[in-house]
């Protein structure tokens, strides 16, 4: 059983400390936060400590290290971690800042280093099984795709302000997925965003509503499609397009239940909230962190990882704020 | 092409009409209907002529005589087509009384009798495609059977009092279905029926919700599900359940058409109308009895199916007006 | 937090054991079983100790008692527990014979007694959906119920012989959900039962494929459908008809993915295996019985409950036995 | 009634002569064509004569004419029937030289000028019934719009080579469609484009796969998906992303049979050919051409729709082949 410590205690650090006392791996031993009435909630409720930083990665007995704190942090946190030899898990995004997170690359994006990133509808077993059926040859050769990701209603705008725009913020997941699925890097991006739904955020500079184009140097394309808004719960599909035909996973409503009136068929509402759409990928996630600090396994998303889907992100903003295709 | 004689100028025979007219092969030549002014008017819409039975009957360029009258007159007016040589197409029921259809069956039931009972179910698209799943072998031997058959809503309680009652009315079709995706025939029927859609139905005598089931001698076992009103459209549903799986016909909607919002997604509505729901298979009846006039087939569904469906009708009806298990 | 007392280490134990870990309101506190090994690998798991039945009921400290042990000991230990004053929740069935399970309601059937018992279908997310829109009322009044519930494989023939039968071990959660959502009691049972899946069933004196028919005082029709092989996975399906339509509750699949190909489209398998159809089921189930165990809520599900549901199983035998509709 | 001249015996002839022959107020009087013998057997099927364009244009009986030949013959016989007073159905695209297009547009293009264009796709009942949600106002504002048409097959090499390329041929019905949804205009496009299903189609300069972006002026985003080949049949659907939520069309199925396997649960294929997917359609535009000819419709797509469609045509295949964003 591995000792974990846990660096935020905000709301998904608190998911985090659920599933590590659901893995029977790990046991939360330390809860780091400035604010101590939130590190002391989240430690008693797993019997855990509340620490400082240092004290946490002074405890050799500690062998992994989630890092759940805001973002300008991640960098500084999982550095210091990886440097006391702790196993990383470090929420995304890695940073804001390209440039910046770049400048860490030496130390934590080597092949060695045991730094996994939360990109965690890599772990959702939906999307788990589409890639599989893609992996699996039996469709051919993947030649388009589509990722639709949009959210039931927009963040609150003080949140919209310091989340680094709809591209970095948003869009992060979905350039990642386009990468793991692609099995390729895209050369080229193009993106067309608008502000439709609510004009508070094209006040605050950001978009609401985008699409999204990449193409790899093999000609595959792939389209993006967000929006803060969906209205009707939360959208999270894949189509995937192949020589022998299309896999594709679908949302996830909430129950099976059907009513059948006269003016149709109505199903149950889809699954509204990420943390209910994605409870099983963040479980599946923390599965993965114990197979990594066993040795069983080596972080299937990492560093690199990070950055990749970081410079996706800002080629997108530079194409939708100059209108023209940015090659990469 | 052949010449074709119509008895009887309502709705149904309207359908028919309008089949023959789209059917290549066939000619509408005379409409015979004693309400002179229904006959003209179809007559007209095809370019035929209106005529006695006697004289549409005496002209030999008439290959065929479809019956589309009262069910009372079914089996008078089918054997006198079959007596002047006549290829038949005989609407359902061939009568209401189970004896007198019997004493029928020496003159229309002959292998060798062209008459073509219409059971239109048998030429529906969805149901043969699941009666060819069935009988390719794919799936194993049939097990059980389960046959939904709804109604949208409750014909006007005149027609109700005509009918025959619901298994002689209604049911026959899911008989005739059960019979010819069984395989085999049944030997035992047992029906539990209410009245819980309409009183008034309950005042004349006959019940608007039923549930039959029926057993075969090798044990293999159907349920059939009746109602007068669904209030959802006409639900007509099959579910065959085999030693390999389950292959089903669902229901057909208006359109393909969604609306997803935050209560849920809503479909387009079923189909809500017998002749748009199987008005693919009235055209395929009708090309069927093309065929049989070309001597190309051998009638698909004759005089003995309809003698099988109604005995099944008429035991359901015992089985549920003595609460106990019939054994045919 | 209350303490718990586990009697039975196997399979449902088991799972007991992992929803009292994971209800933050209940703490593992003794197993009990006379598989020693199991009992302590249970026990270890959790932090638990082993005990005997009397020390773990002479321990003021436990509250509730999880009564999962072999059918034969429920009505014994639960009738033992409730005397230790201690809240009890027992595993269906109560037991395999009626005349026995009455001579106990004295003791277990009053309303005061805090019993609850594990019919865990009512405490599926779907199926309660189902049931609240039922309750709701937007729906009107229910008229009929199919219940299907076809098992993915038949159980080792070992298990068949001391099961009780098809109608006390599976039909069983088919007669309590009947019970639930008619919200009336069935007045009549008709059962119709073959051996069809496999021979070795029938030798020993059971049956694999039924077709159940239930009919209330007020004429509410039902039909369960029953089958030990689906050979498609796990069959649970729910269709409520209503005056004003239709509630149903579908089966869930494993993933939403699906490959479209020139054959058609296929989805993903349903879920296989009960316990994880049904694993938000006993998690529900679990936070119930702590609601229950806190004085927050009544039993849900009660012993005059598992009578009933144990009354009908026996008239369907009846019934199934005889050829003849069974009235109550 | 109305007679009727066609001109062209081809595939999309016959349809139309098919369609005139089930239209109660059409009559075929005239078959135009310079492959005498196809000629001959259009008009022999109908009843109808051959005759040369300049005889059935002089016949004052004659009041619609059917365009239905090689595309670039289109503007010339629409100019000639329009000057000769008939009402002209035309077949698209109008031509495939934007600027010869715009050249007619005086004779043609006028808002009295009785001139149907054969964008069929708005009288299929599924877009219908889309559009109409959209109109109603329901849903709130459009503002994305994803449409994806994807072939089952590619055409032939040698049909490619004259077809003008995929962005005139096949997503000129997607311009369309976009177009008459969004309910603006699109002033930038952009097109990404790749040779990914068949090299043959590269050697002839064209591309088979597509992925096309277009703005309008108030921010509105839509995709079009293209692709010669799907591999499972003909992928027909719509997706409109508004303020209140989601409306779609979904692809269309032969039958609604289903077999569930261990494997999942496998569907009947799609509609493989767009002359079985767009039959409907085909018959409603003839019904509406009626009722223009009746003066009870003014056409419901014009010259005016064929030239915006050719104009964004000839954008994206510049844009793709610039791999730049056009302005227009």
């Amino acid at each position: 059983m591995f000792d974990i410590a846990l660096i935020g205690a905000g709301r998904i650090g608190r998911i985090h400390a659920a599933n590590v006392a659901a893995e029977q791996r790990l046991r939360l031993r330390y809860v780091v936060d400035p604010m101590a009435a939130a590190a002391r909630e989240v430690a008693d409720g797993a019997g855990a400590d509340v620490a400082t930083l240092d004290a946490a990665l002074a405890d050799p007995a500690v062998k992994g290290v989630i890092v759940a704190s805001a973002t300008d942090t991640h960098l500084d946190y999982a550095s210091r971690a990886i440097a006391a030899g702790k196993g990383v898990f470090c929420e995304k995004p890695i940073d804001l800042d390209l440039a910046r997170a770049r400048s860490a690359a030496g130390a934590l994006g080597g092949a060695d280093v045991p730094l996994l990133l939360g990109f965690n509808r890599r772990f959702d077993p939906h999307f788990r099984a589409l890639e599989q059926r893609l992996r699996g040859g039996s469709m051919g050769a993947l030649e388009t795709l589509h990722i639709i990701s949009h959210d039931p209603a927009p963040p609150p705008i003080d949140y919209v302000r310091v989340s680094g725009g709809l591209f970095k913020d948003m869009a992060i997941h979905d350039f990642d997925m386009a990468r793991w699925l692609l099995g390729e890097e895209p050369t080229q991006v193009y993106a067309a965003a608008s502000c439709l739904v609510d004009p508070a955020i094209g006040g605050a500079g950001d978009v609401d509503t985008a699409r999204i184009f990449l193409r790899t140097a093999s000609g595959k394309l792939c389209v993006i499609s967000n929006s803060r808004r969906s209205g009707y719960g939360y959208d999270q599909r894949i189509e995937a397009f192949c020589a022998g035909g299309l896999v594709r996973a679908d949302n996830v409503r909430e129950t099976t239940v059907e009513a059948w009136r006269a003016a149709g068929a109505a199903a149950d509402p889809l699954q509204n909230f990420f943390l209910d759409r994605y409870a099983a990928a963040y479980r599946a996630e923390m599965a993965h962190f114990a197979d990594m600090l066993a040795g069983a396994a080596a972080p299937g998303v990492g560093y690199a990882d990070g950055i990749a889907a970081l410079a996706l992100a800002e080629a997108a903003g530079r194409s939708a704020a100059e209108g023209a295709v940015v090659t990469l």
